[in-house]
């Protein structure tokens, strides 16, 4: 009798890495918003955080940040708060432990906190899981097929 | 006899996803000459516009949208546009269509519309193909291996 | 006597593309980085550069490029450079440098050529593999599974 083998369905690795390099509010938020999506869908997400990007993570980064461009339809920070509200669209600090409640993986550049003088005790530490180098990043986007850059 | 059982070449899918959040004049050509490149060789493009991107699809937004930096060679908008005529480079209006009519697909994003008062009627409606949320946008990327944020 | 096959372990290609649009001293600094990363992995990287990043490649661009952002820690370029000798991070020639030595590919867009008025010589030729258009971008990512926009 013949053995029916069942043939493995062969499906490519779904991983997501970003590298937050902005530290802009709008910039920030697409990268949690972008972030919980794809996590919400069972496929692994690495936040590595540089430059501002990693600045927005530091204790009071969050409420420091500002929009990218101000002048449109005059929508300062103030503004897209108040609309974020009455939209229901959560705010950074919920998006951000979202992200990481969902098991989200946020790395903190180490070369970034040696050129900035950042420091692990500035940042919020409830949103760094890991702390690591360009290598890291490399490591975990070489079977990614979702990379952005934010 | 032996059957000869022809195997079937495992090609990974190609497909592009790009969110275009900059309305910036250099950063919307960007999007829309990567997108019609694809399209052109048969990969599968959508185009998720979110904040300022998402604003330069209102109905006078091209016309609007400024360089990302001007002070350059002294390239200013003004600039730039003579000289895409003279070198024959398509206008953002060309582009822009030339994307819809290659079957490239457009994405509203809905938050964005609500964050910053933007109707659809507001929108150059020929260019937009959907209205989507954060969702469509990680469905449609999940299999993709092309992903960019401008 | 069965013939024990050994099946092929399906590897998806990994490959990396950048867009450089950005000129600012960060960036063209991250893509360098995450470039030279990815090549140290063994994964084959190509950098397009087009309008700001192709204006940071001229003879002079380097020196000229500012942060995308200043007024944080007080951190200007001096700032910056001074730190990066003190923690031993490889300046922007070296990176560059280092790149195009450990094989890494460096495509100067002729249509931004054109409309900035950049000539081949105006350009570190030292720095540039290739002069393309936007399809040899294209054809390069159809195959990659990182591609970035920086």
């Amino acid at each position: 009798m013949k053995k029916t083998v069942k043939k493995k369905e062969i499906k490519p690795k779904k991983k997501a890495t970003i590298i937050l390099h902005s530290g802009d509010f709008d910039k920030v938020m697409s990268a949690f918003v972008v972030g919980t999506g794809f996590l919400s869908m069972g496929i692994p997400v690495t936040i590595f955080s540089t430059f501002w990007g990693l600045n927005a993570l530091t204790k009071k980064g969050f409420k420091k940040a500002s929009l990218s461009k101000m002048n449109f339809f005059g929508l300062g920070r103030w503004m897209i708060n108040l609309k974020m509200k009455k939209y229901n669209v959560a705010s950074l600090d919920t998006l951000a432990e979202s992200f990481i409640k969902l098991g989200g993986r946020m790395i903190a550049c180490t070369m970034t906190m040696e050129l900035m003088g950042i420091k692990e005790n500035d940042l919020r530490e409830d949103l760094i899981t890991d702390y690591g180098s360009v290598g890291t990043y490399c490591y975990e986007s070489s079977d990614a097929n979702i990379t952005l850059f934010i």
